[in-house]
């Protein structure tokens, strides 16, 4: 397989867990979205939405979106799973992974961000509109996972395949963590977890020297 | 069953078509949004989240988030299939509901355009974004659907369940749809659809005498 990738994306990052955690290997094809690389012709015409992630399934298929990406591997590659087998275990694992890529992480993309930026708002603003919605979300995650090992239980899966690029970005973003000991435990986990380790910003073949 | 509703929200919408669909029975429990209901103690002891469609299963469990209750009803009552059985026809399928999902719904969410008034836009330029991320997503989801029958095929599926309510909301703010024929193809066999049609916003027991 093939992930077209970004080492910051939160969700290209997202889809590197999952690969990580099934133990697939992959060729990692970056877009450096700070050069426009995504809005290059060419990757136009393979992803009209212009984004990552994006993978070439070892059919040679494309498949954009990281909730259908990750979805897939779960479908073509089940062992070791990302969700349970009760459907209402199903449901709050989707619930959670929902939460943050609906209702978070769109709100501060870059692209977003950037929309901000131009129709005036300074970079205080910016800042607190971040804030605000990772906060808000955040909470709400803090209240729907459990109260020990990762967030549903001793092994990691679909929730904290989103939960930990979230929280990646809301360092990044200076946003404050302490009110969610829930989340944090999880966190130092990851941490530990190879999987994670791999998936992690700072390992990517695109990471900058510097990064 | 019972859902958790409000007559014009997207995400309650989606969850309408797909129960009516699957013809399964549910009651509908109204949260007005406009009167704040989903920030009641009550509710927000249910869901922390403070925010509709909720569904509350067979077996009394809450369930929250529209794309995790979505694929709950597809699990636990699989005829008639949302998704195709290829995996890489659901990857696109998914792909589609993901892009509406978190890249189009989440922006002109109530919640986003207050905080944008709260800081400053005028109507215009609220309108100016709705319309932006409308559009710059609408055009993706043109490109990425079939060319005859509903979004990928003569029955309806998962990336109907997304885009019939994101035309709805685009119509009330006046986006203009001319550029996705596509698009508009499948609207008007939605319109003849009875699923489609039971679900509508207009039809709900929320739904004002004006509405």
């Amino acid at each position: 397989m093939e992930l077209f990738t970004y080492y910051r994306s939160t969700s290209s990052y997202r889809v590197r867990i999952a690969l990580a955690l099934k133990q697939l290997e992959f060729q990692s094809l970056p877009v450096n979205l700070l050069k426009g690389e995504q809005r290059a012709e060419h990757y136009l015409a393979l992803n009209p939405q212009g984004r990552v992630p994006m993978l070439k399934a070892d059919s040679g298929e494309l498949l954009v979106q990281s909730p259908a990406i990750i979805e897939y591997l779960e479908e073509v590659y089940p062992q070791p799973a990302l969700l349970p087998h009760d459907p209402v275990q199903r449901a709050r694992a989707r619930g959670v992974a929902a939460l943050i890529g609906c209702d978070i992480h769109p709100l501060h993309n870059v692209s977003v961000l950037n929309l901000l930026r131009e129709t005036g708002q300074d970079e205080d603003a910016v800042n607190r509109w971040i804030a605000h919605w990772i906060s808000q979300g955040l909470e709400a995650v803090e209240r729907l996972i459990g109260d020990e090992g990762f967030c549903f239980g001793a092994q990691p899966g679909l929730a904290d395949v989103y939960l930990i690029p979230q929280v990646y970005a809301a360092r990044r973003f200076n946003v404050d963590l302490g009110g969610y000991p829930r989340i944090l435990r999880v966190v130092r986990l990851a941490e530990e977890h190879p999987a994670f380790v791999l998936a992690h910003p700072s390992r990517q073949p695109d990471t900058p020297a510097a990064g």
